[in-house]
């Protein structure tokens, strides 16, 4: 489902050299239009309202895991999941040109860029690190208060958007470190390859009620890849279950499945079928 | 498992105000210390290194659900869990004496409780939201600063720590609002009534592997509570699950349940039997 329409905008979050820009170039290419928006409920809220064709955002990753409020949001907009696609997470310490590492006094990051580089920052001398709002907004923020005594912890396409120096390259503590973005439109995709499914599900009140429904599908020998629990607002200690389903809910065991599910759940919501993913590495 | 002896000292995290401070004097009574510290890390080391006999925990809530950092915590420390008890959140508005509303231009809290109260913050004329790292630590800086333009989010244990007035009274939207504590320990509890355990697993790699996980317990008619997943790091897209099940560990059908989990699971941890909680609101 990669998109080939050069006018196709793609609506994220972040500022512009954020990873899921990254992600954005990298799943639909160089020449598509990608539209930074300050919050997911924005992006969600292009999608809907049909001002971008696409969205793409961050769904889990491999160290921290889900972005639950991503989770809510799939539960409360009409809109499909129609691709994915996993980034190789690289950090990389960013400065004003001409600014030597020994200059260094103060990191910016995201909690989790400071978190992941953790070993790095502590190996430079009477250096401070300090919690920003987003790993590209602390690029934009050195640059624009040409700070020569700080240096970001971001991307390295963050470092060509805001025309500063890549001091250390991959500087995280764990290579094995990727984010899982899903892409978002208002109508579903038909995979043609490697199909998997996301769904969401609340069970009646019966016992043994979440393994009733997961038995929809391993009875089935329909591989479950994945299950988050989300709290029910307003019923505390209840759960939303979502799954994903290594299958296309086009064919003829996942649409028993479903059908089944439906016996026992008291709320589902079908996020439709796309190609899984493939991990790329951000350059 | 309520602690009767007064010299229990109980770790807990944030400023001295805050809900954790609230739920531990609920469920041990007056007559206990409480020891604040800063981070969730530094409260289990409590425990761990005997430094405390006990710590409380907020687990997940009812609107926002899980805290995830102490579901990693409570996967790589020695700790068992010998408690718990359910506080409803209610939030209220706290400024200097003699400050009235009108006067309030800037309301300072935790994300959660500047989100928890929208609808309350949009009702005052010119005032703006400022996101603050703890409800308790906002009361504390308004205090502090002798702030007379500003207002804090927080409970009422915060007002009267820090000689605050209490503006308004439950400000919150949705009064179904709940945090679930749990109380920490370095020997398992023998709860009298209600027990509830709570068990780590990660699955072998197997078809159906969680669905045969959990039907060791379904085929025994235990009763599921909660089921949590977490990554596992290092291991990209596997998790670990943290099951909560009704029913005491030292009865013969929770024994064989865990003992054929052993069969089923490549990791598995028993965080202990304990009384479920009552739920209390706070003053």
């Amino acid at each position: 489902m990669r998109q080939t329409s050069k006018k196709a905008i793609i609506s994220y979050q972040g500022e512009p050299g954020a990873f899921s820009e990254q992600a954005g170039l990298a799943y639909f290419g160089k020449k598509c239009t990608l539209r930074a928006r300050e919050t997911f409920d924005e992006v969600f809220n292009d999608v809907v309202r049909k001002r971008s064709r696409y969205a793409i955002i961050p769904i889990e990753n491999s160290l921290f895991g889900s972005v639950h409020q991503n989770y809510d949001l799939l539960q409360k907009e009409p809109v499909f999941i129609v691709g994915e696609i996993k980034l190789r997470i690289r950090m990389n310490l960013l400065a004003m040109p001409g600014v030597r590492l020994r200059d260094i006094r103060h990191v910016y990051s995201h909690p989790q860029g400071l978190g992941q580089c953790h070993d790095f920052i502590r190996s430079l001398p009477n250096c401070t690190p300090h919690p920003f709002y987003d790993t590209a907004g602390a690029a934009k923020m050195i640059q624009e208060e040409q700070r020569r005594d700080a240096a970001a912890i971001a991307s390295s396409q963050a470092a060509a958007h805001y025309g500063l120096s890549i001091l250390r390259k991959s500087i995280e503590s764990d290579h094995r470190n990727f984010t899982r973005f899903i892409i978002l439109a208002t109508q579903p995709a038909r995979p043609a390859r490697n199909p998997k499914t996301s769904i969401i599900f609340a069970t009646k009140n019966i016992p043994g009620a979440l393994y009733k429904s997961l038995s929809v599908f391993a009875l089935r020998n329909i591989n479950m890849l994945k299950i988050e629990s989300r709290p029910i607002v307003g019923r505390p200690w209840e759960y939303l279950f979502f799954v994903d389903i290594k299958t296309d809910n086009r064919t003829p065991e996942c649409r028993n499945a479903l059908a089944h599910l439906q016996e026992l759940a008291s709320y589902s919501k079908n996020l439709g079928s796309y190609e899984s993913g493939r991990s790329v590495l951000n350059p």
